[in-house]
């Protein structure tokens, strides 16, 4: 990969403009739409139309497709010709609620700047990260009058609810959605200063364990050591889903992992990443999991087992001599590549009927499931991708993983056939979810600065790859 | 033991009175005596003025001893002579809560007979046991004029509520209340028509596990697979206290326990028991429990380990992917003779700390614990115990274990330094903590004939037993 710089007639017009792509932003985030919650339906159509609007005034078209929840907006701009690629840029314009609300230094939804980070709701989370791709577009509607790619915007207002409605929109218009690379800025760079191209997702299989023993709760005196109790049982059961080194012990669970390149493992590697300053920072003396791999690996590159919820018998104050009839266990596992959900679903109920004690039923049901993800790191829109950062950062991008789940990337790349590239301006500490959420100023500049140049160099780097 | 009757004038007596007798008990029925609720505290007041006066009525001497609870009734009748045994009868007047009112058939506070049954709360537990003894007294004083043995009654007012006063109020007085047994009806007979010495109470250690990670709940798909689960933590934990066989294995736990006569688990093993019966009666379709014993023995004889309670991260409906902070599991450990409460709670303690995976804390509180009971069968109340149910039920009593505790038995043998005989005419399906409790109308009145003849036996057993 070659040092490269911002083209200059896009780098000036970003200066010039600055101010006012950040007033434009503040516009947005003044909107409270908050998917989640109806009292916010009319602000998430009116964010909506705000995005629609952007769009159109810059000189591409959009429509508001409605959906049986918030509608999307797709926006379109397609003369760069037939040799051109189309590149697809996707968004969400809705936000998380805001509360606690009293937890926040200033109000949610009046943006406010303190020690160059932008504070709002939806700031990163995704408002800030999607309208910079509009600037982007604008800066060469402007200058050149023209784009050197097929554009295709797509900004959902669900993606906090689940993205309920957007697998079924991308199936249902497809052809219109036909395009060559997906980008997606929604995510979060390593460390500041770092630009980093995500490069996985895992995926999840979600289940409730119940374990059901005598029909009606009983003393633990008059049928203790008699009766099977379901929550021991339970205990018994989820400690066999991992072996004494931390490896999840399910017979099968690992089969279909692929294993990540050892060049991305390497790269994970040589991040500047301390298990020390993770300890600090949840406030644990010693970390575990799988043997063979970094906290970072763990994280990231590999499966996982986890209990979310336990619940059986007396859990008030003080005592009470229950032998309790039922109990219940969430546990979800984290998927890599290519791990398949109902797969793993299967192979756990399958385990938990061997490993039951006589005298309890105990039943699994899927809760929900997604699958992972995991970029192959090669072709135009990665390296386009790489050169824009760089061009944008002064450094070279670093490769990173997320141990979350983001449905839809995969959904992208499954229905519309396209790879996808997930270039994100998040830092650590965002708040994306919680009070007191930003963006760093700078980092809303440098990320429309390198949406433009991504434009350039994909075209460049769509043309130079060899063809099917 | 040789087969005896009811001596001919107290049998009289007792067919002469039956039915004033059973009104008398319809009075003490009818008085809400819920020592739980505090807008029964005049009821329960009334009910202790109802011991009272029924035990001066028959020519005993009675008070009210106060307590910070409700009073404890103390009756005594002292005129058998130096040379006479003094037996001391222990029995409660308060009951448990009535509700839910509505599953009653008839009201919880009007006696009602159905079937040959008398139904209400109290009836068996203790009201009506209680006061088959005061008949008892009355018989042998109206026909004879007198008592075979000296005799003291208490009868207490917070039996429901943990009998918090009573080990208190038996430390302050024990030189008044010196005696050479104890007799208490409170308990059940195997089945019906077949009269049953309780011979033991299993004991209590009761703790609660609170396993600790991170400050606070974190994200499963961002921290899970390199941060310790608390949840999974606490499952492999409670998963280390049984062995595969079913064996407790916490080191340690087993060394104290006395073994039960060889006799006492041959009887055991005689009685009319079916393992189909319980697993129909509780809704399983197989039971477990410690290798190498039945049933009935590892209700009766066996120490157990049981979970109470679970509770961790998210329980509600759904999916949420939170790696808990925390996790707690309240544990009992039924005891047996000679297991002591507070050594359990530190092998426990030992063992949970040993076997914690690092980043985790996981600490032990004892909640409360009680002594387990075990009769030595053997000495002149419990001769006459038997020959005594031997001549009001036609046959030998069966000796029986009971899993609960009932920690008050063990404080009467312990501070007193007298036996204890539990001789209880309540049946299974009694309903003594549950809506329409009952006692068998000819229980009732066969009690009357136990208890009356007991003190006769008592007197000759005692009078040919060597002296110390």
């Amino acid at each position: 990969m070659s040092t490269s710089e911002i083209p200059a007639d896009l780098a000036a017009w970003c200066a010039a403009n600055d101010a006012r792509a950040q007033d434009e932003l503040f516009d947005f985030l003044r909107i409270p739409s908050v998917s989640a919650k109806s009292e916010h339906q009319g602000d998430c159509l009116a964010a909506a139309q705000f995005v629609a609007d952007a769009l159109t005034r810059i000189g591409c078209t959009a429509e508001l497709v409605a959906t049986p929840g918030h509608p999307i907006v797709v926006g379109e701009w397609r003369k760069a010709g037939p040799d051109a690629p189309t590149l697809l840029i996707y968004g969400h314009y809705d936000v998380q609620p805001a509360e606690p609300l009293e937890l926040w230094t200033s109000p949610a939804f009046e943006p406010t700047i303190r020690d160059g980070r932008i504070y709002a709701r939806g700031s990163v989370d995704d408002k800030g990260q999607l309208y910079l791709h509009i600037k982007a577009l604008e800066a060469h509607l402007a200058v050149r009058g023209t784009l050197p790619v097929n554009v295709i915007v797509v900004a959902e207002g669900e993606e906090e609810v689940g993205s309920v409605n957007l697998e079924h929109y991308l199936e249902r218009d497809k052809a219109r959605l036909a395009c060559d690379a997906v980008v997606i800025s929604d995510s979060t760079m390593f460390a500041p200063g770092i630009p980093s191209i995500l490069s996985s997702l895992r995926g999840m299989a979600y289940v409730q364990i119940d374990v059901r023993g005598a029909q009606g709760d009983l003393h633990s005196g008059m049928y203790g050591g008699a009766v099977v109790n379901p929550a021991m049982a339970l205990a018994r059961i989820l400690a066999t889903m991992h072996d004494a080194e931390g490896r999840v012990a399910i017979p099968g669970f690992y089969d279909d992992v692929l294993p990540f390149p050892d060049a991305v493992r390497e790269g994970m590697r040589a991040l500047p990443f301390s298990d020390d300053g993770l300890m600090h920072e949840v406030g644990v003396t010693a970390l575990g999991g799988e043997p063979g791999y970094t906290t970072l690996e763990r994280l990231w590159t590999r499966p996982t087992c986890e209990v979310n919820g336990l619940l059986s018998g007396y859990t008030g104050e003080g005592a009470k001599t229950v032998l309790p009839a039922v109990s219940m266990a969430k546990v979800s596992f984290r998927l890599v590549r290519d791990q398949d959900p109902d797969t793993i679903v299967r192979l756990v109920a399958e385990h938990v009927a061997r490993v039951a004690p006589a005298g309890v039923t105990a039943t699994v049901t899927a809760m929900h499931g997604g699958r992972p993800w995991r970029a192959d790191l090669k072709g135009p829109v990665i390296e386009a991708g790489k050169r824009a950062l760089h061009a944008a950062f002064g450094r070279e991008p670093v490769i990173t993983g997320e141990g979350g789940s983001i449905p839809v990337v995969g959904d992208f790349e499954r229905i519309l056939g396209a790879p996808v590239l997930l270039m994100g301006f998040g830092l650590p500490g965002e708040n994306a979810h919680a009070p007191d959420e930003w963006i760093g100023v700078e980092n809303y500049q440098l990320g429309t600065r390198a949406a433009a140049a991504l434009l350039d160099l994909y075209a460049q780097e769509f043309a130079a790859a060899p063809r099917p």
